[in-house]
């Protein structure tokens, strides 16, 4: 295991291939740096003692004590950690965690590559573990590069009038692939030393081209990342932990990337890219199960305290808000701990979380979080919307009277009170805020992909059944 | 354990203590007999081989095999039995078991009877082992009476103009109590063999003569149970399950009645009234998360027919609303597990199931009842509220016509649609629906008592902790 | 103008042709009668100075005063009384006047007929116009006979294998034409004079058959009423308004009904089959803009008097509950004066509500029935579903106690408590109750009826412009 | 009637007064223009033929021809058009059209002096009729600052720490009075001409001193406007009219104001404090039911563009989703069209609106805004919170492959696909967005305060009165 210095180090040592708004800039950009930081958490409290137990797990490879964030799911103890993990972690940014892309990647790759060698008689899985070792004594942060840039949403792969549209195989020999296309949407593209790729649906008998898995570095010759960054507006005077973190992501450009067969981990096996698609998305959403929750926490935490700073935390309408919160945090949480305890063991050993819960639990989460933001809206009042610039607080001439007329309790520092107003601002009042109610409701999934998932694993016939023997009706 | 016959014979042989509409009754009349049958399956299927894991449980009294519903959760396996076996049998009588009322409150007792004697040295937990030794060894239906006439609700007990609002105490001797008072809405009371007396809040230093807790047999001197029965319409013609099970609740009113000290397991400890209500409350908040999730998947067996007999089952409106049926039933199915997962061990032995993820899932529960009988009545269609009598279809002169005219498609047995369209009748237009969507409401807890439970049990302060600390404000 | 007295006796010398339960029933049968006294209010009131106004208005055929349930809407001010005394008339009742079928029915054709004769020659606007005299001048109480039995929902009518599944011409002469098919869930079938036939659809050019509006009395030879009625309890002693009305549906059978020309409004237009549906709808989703408000306000009257009975009206969850049902009572209020406002004078002189307000309203109505009667259920808490039979609150033996236990305000007659409740259970645990709930989402259209009315009549195209216009797209 | 540029100018002859981040800036600073842009509109569109009837209107003081922003309504024609005027105006600018907030305070004004008048034998009326024709004659644009500082929330303003905490009188003299305090959240604070101030709330007998009304000019000496500024990024290359335009809300703090008479509304009447606060908040609310649905438009026409450029657009989920969008407008709008059918003469002359359907409009607008926000990112899906920055489009290196792979339809220019979704992100990604997020909420009145409001003006015991008539229960 590694230290978050020895990632940033690692991040300089790449070649700048990082584009924002028409500039090539450095990893360590400003902008980039609070996603960065919320990465360099992994590292540093999975040394810290308090956190060993959560954060490292044992290697069912070699038995050597690795971040949980390069572990194969080897019980279903391990799911309900990694979900325990992601809520106590998302808590401490305030926001996403960012690491799980690579971890869920690789699980949902342990899985398959087991399954096409099998059938296929391939050799995935073994070139898979090879890689896996090197993740794993590294410390490697990846991400997943998964949506493609899908053109018409009515054709299918092969339909599309531009064939890039989905990621594909444009050359192919002894050495390796050449692959060209966009992979949407990354989350971490810019500060992750390995992007994996996975195919984004299940690909029909014509699409061998797209039925493409792989790992490349980040700086890989060829890749462009397009880069958006989010983070609050920094602050000059009140630092805050909310205020120095971020992310980013990237429009991720293959443009005739060269991979070596031993990073390749899928190529042509179209029967096997929709189980690959759907399977990082269900560890991704059980990782949503663990996050989901936390983000909620922090809107709770600022939703209670900004009633108490306003004297208004025993107002019934005020529990019933705090209430219904609770109740989103919980049941997604649960859900995802009933998807821990019905887990099944594939194959290859990896524990794969219950599809059902997973979805119910992704599903909810997303479906609420805009009403989330309304109760934290509700409560805050307009205060997050209009507060001064931090700086007008700290004005010579007026800074006394913009305290002294944005302050409600005088028992509780001005300064506390507007911490909290300016954080929820931050969270909510702010294009960063944006990027995460986007992300409550799309990252992992949209809630009408989770409704499809959902109905696809979920057995209604025999409910059915249970209506027909009530009614007396006979099978047909 | 024992068979429904033999509950059946010993139902009749008690004294005839039950009224409705001012006429005393035989415990067989045929308006309970519904009540009866859902009752009697958990006696018949306990012997049934397929069954016997989940509806029965090895005693910690005696090591004998006893039915699940007298047993005292020993284990977390055994809160996630009883979940699952609640969920089971309720499907098959398409809304409540009902049985659960008296194991739930057993457990209560199991836990504070230990807990009273341990802080004030009374001899209570040993009188309620041996009572249910007695329970286990005879395979008792109990119900569990709990909810007060309560007078005016923004009074107290001892506050109350009558002081019988609340059942108390009103003689205390050598031999034992006399208690005076009622407890509503009583489910299984007229076919109960015995009744559990808990108290129904926290209790004051002044409520000595109400803090009490004790058990009587259903026909005990003085006990007078005043019965309302529900059940669908019988049919004449075209029998089915659902319409031949239905359910009753009594007014159960204590005129004096004697209760042995040997059957008195709390008299005047006040500060431990409201331990015992709120946890026969969580425990029977538990049972929801089981028996919720089968009201479900029963409102969803019969949407989905619905759906396919019109021949609309794949429209995307469907579909979605049958996702959100399927979100309601597995979020709170998965709340309870989770329940049971983070159960605590008491003292006395007996698992508790965790308080926030019990009342998150019922208070779902609660909240979403009304939304499931919207899509039932949307996915239906008008049909179950004007179909006609069941005579009509079977009458010489129409009944052809009314075939004809009610028959939607031609490949489905006209008969078969004619079922599904009279059972929703019987689950959502009758006045056996409306008492099961107050019961979805109300049963075990109304949504505001979950509310409040869940605030009481929730750590708030933490999650402002939370804020906090991203915030960067001290700890005050 | 007629009184109910005369009503009555002409119903009485109709010719039986009403079933239920597989037998000829007459007209006054007591399970009817529920349903003749909300209509016999319509005519009683028209004669009370009080509501003259409101119920009468002046013919345009003759300058006569008629009642308004006959009147052809010659202004916006007409549209907004209709919609006053709809919902002034069903709060005296406590669900639906009922009578409107008829008017909505009789307004519809006053446009379309016009508009055929304007379209295609024929002389159906001044058939109708001789009809309607005879229908004011006779006070006549009608229905409106729209919903076929439909058969396989998926297909058309011209392709369903029972070209019956619509109702249908089966001859035609120069008398007149011979109907066959059936409709279904017609109220005030059994108690209505006259039953108007309109189509349900859009027709094709192949479906000429189906394509047919016209007029028969109640007992037309060859008419089978199958007759479903639905009534709160009755009582014994507690007499009250709410529990002595209710309301009937039929199954409506034309078994080769005989329909002379100067009864038949449409008879082979295609074309102009779906306006002629549609616009019975929309009258009819318009008078709905004035019932649900007063379903509404009965609704909330309970909720607000239990609230007081159990002295918690003031509790702030009770207050927001509150006024979530005057929410929905007057947005559906407002959107029907709006459509109203914006009503426009068709060529026939009939103003024809706006469409978009009404579709909104009637939609937002259909959306929260379920929300309102759980609103219901929450604040009069279990009481409605467990309440003793009626007698046992008089029987001589337990009546006291019964009295005594169920009694919650000691300052509050204890009869005024039990009436408040038991109404509440008329109201929402009942076979009664059930059926509102059903034609609370499916009476004058589903939701997603409405759903699909909107955005048929809206304007979307005129919206992208909006955002394109502001995004600085110029129109392609 | 004066052009835009007359306002520019206006503006920039006032004395600087306007801080931000510290630092005194010039009204004209880059921040402030997006906001004094959609004022301008207000001028120049009163000034095209095509808005004129609706933007324009009789003064009721001398028969000229004014903007309607300036004018007292007569007529509940009058608060018809000032609905409509408003819908127009704000689809213009993407939001809040901003300068009604002038207009309805003058309108509270003319009521409310007049009644003080009336009552107290004061003068108030015809100085604000002075007042009201110099507004008319110039043109003004005005602002109302009524939310004080309010410090402790749970204290009234004369039992707070600081007397300061609601504006208040400390001098009194001859030639006028001296205020003191500050008012929160005042849209269009710095670049209003006029400043209207209103006390926020009711005042009891002891706050004579916090009961005053008054104008200043936005440059008066001792007024400091501390700004917040908010718009979409401005853009470099494609320039669109939604990201030029913005607003601005100010800390508006009175240190020691002088107010000759003439300017001053109500001082120390403290009777009619709550009635001007309420009177204003009503006229606000109105003004709501015009722009909210506005809003509505704008989020609709770009939910419906994006869904068009998807081309999932017939999809039936979106379909559903573009009906909720319209249900929320045209309730919102039929709300406030019924609140002027029903309005009001008072005594002044001014109509007033109807209270209940202003609150319940308003508040379902409030209830929904994040439903409104929720639906447009499922339809927009991800895109709007990771595209990249408009240069990167524009890069001479990788703006061809940016383009490539953010274009979805083949068959729609790629500019126009960056444009609409870029237009997204500016309302719903961004702090801009989250501003008129909070401002949906909370402008106008918090839906808590609409609650309060309706519950206030709703007639609930005549609704319970109409249950007791069902009940047979007698009036008590």
């Amino acid at each position: 295991m590694i230290s978050s210095r020895e990632y940033l180090e690692r991040l300089k040592a790449m070649k700048p291939n990082v584009y924002m708004g028409g500039e090539l800039v450095s990893r360590d950009h400003p902008l980039i740096m609070p996603g960065i930081r919320v990465i360099a958490l992994t590292y540093d409290l999975a040394q810290d003692p308090q956190y060993q137990e959560l954060l490292t797990a044992t290697s069912h490879l070699n038995g050597k004590r690795i971040n949980r964030f390069t572990h194969i799911h080897q019980s279903p103890e391990d799911l309900l950690k990694k979900q325990e993990m992601t809520r106590v972690l998302t808590r401490k940014t305030g926001f996403c965690i960012q690491r799980c892309m690579g971890v869920d990647a690789m699980n949902a790759l342990s899985v398959v590559t087991w399954e096409m060698d099998e059938s296929l008689g391939t050799e995935y899985h073994q070139r898979f573990l090879n890689y896996l070792e090197y993740w794993q004594e590294r410390d490697i942060t990846g991400c997943c590069a998964q949506t493609d840039a899908k053109g018409h949403r009515k054709l299918r792969p092969h339909q599309q009038p531009d064939p890039d549209a989905y990621v594909r195989v444009v050359k192919k020999d002894a050495k390796g692939i050449v692959v060209r296309g966009a992979k949407r949407h990354i989350t971490v593209g810019s500060y992750a030393e390995e992007i994996i790729v996975l195919p984004t649906r299940v690909m029909t008998q014509q699409e061998k081209e797209w039925a493409v898995a792989f790992a490349v570095p980040g700086d890989a010759p060829g890749l462009y990342l397009v880069n958006r960054a989010s983070a609050p507006r920094p602050r000059r005077h009140l630092k805050a932990p909310l205020a120095s973190f971020g992310s980013s992501d990237t429009l991720t450009i293959f443009e005739d990337v060269f991979v070596p067969w031993e990073r390749v981990f899928m190529c042509g096996e179209t029967e096997f890219a929709g189980d690959l698609a759907l399977l990082f998305a269900l560890f991704h959403r059980h990782s949503y199960t663990g996050c989901k929750p936390a983000v909620t926490d922090v809107i709770m935490g600022f939703t209670a305290l900004a009633a108490e700073y306003h004297g208004i935390e025993k107002a019934q309408h005020i529990q019933m808000k705090l209430a219904d919160l609770i109740g989103v945090a919980e049941l997604v949480y649960g859900a995802g701990m009933a998807a821990a305890v019905k887990a099944k063991r594939s194959a290859s050993g990896t524990w794969i979380p219950d599809p059902v819960f997973c979805n119910v639990g992704r599903r909810h989460a997303g479906e609420h979080i805009y009403h989330e933001h309304h109760i934290l809206s509700e409560v805050a009042g307009g205060i997050p919307a209009t507060l001064p610039y931090e700086d007008d607080f700290f004005s010579p001439e007026l800074g006394e009277l913009v305290n002294k007329y944005t302050r409600h309790r005088p028992d509780i520092p001005a300064e506390h009170q507007h911490r909290c107003f300016r954080c929820i601002g931050d969270l909510a009042v702010s294009a960063f805020g944006g990027v995460w109610q986007y992300a409550g409701v799309h990252g992992g999934g949209s809630p009408i992909m989770e409704t499809i998932a959902l109905l696809k694993n979920y057995d209604l016939e025999e409910k059915k059944r249970v209506a027909k023997e009530l009614a007396g009706i006979p099978e047909e």
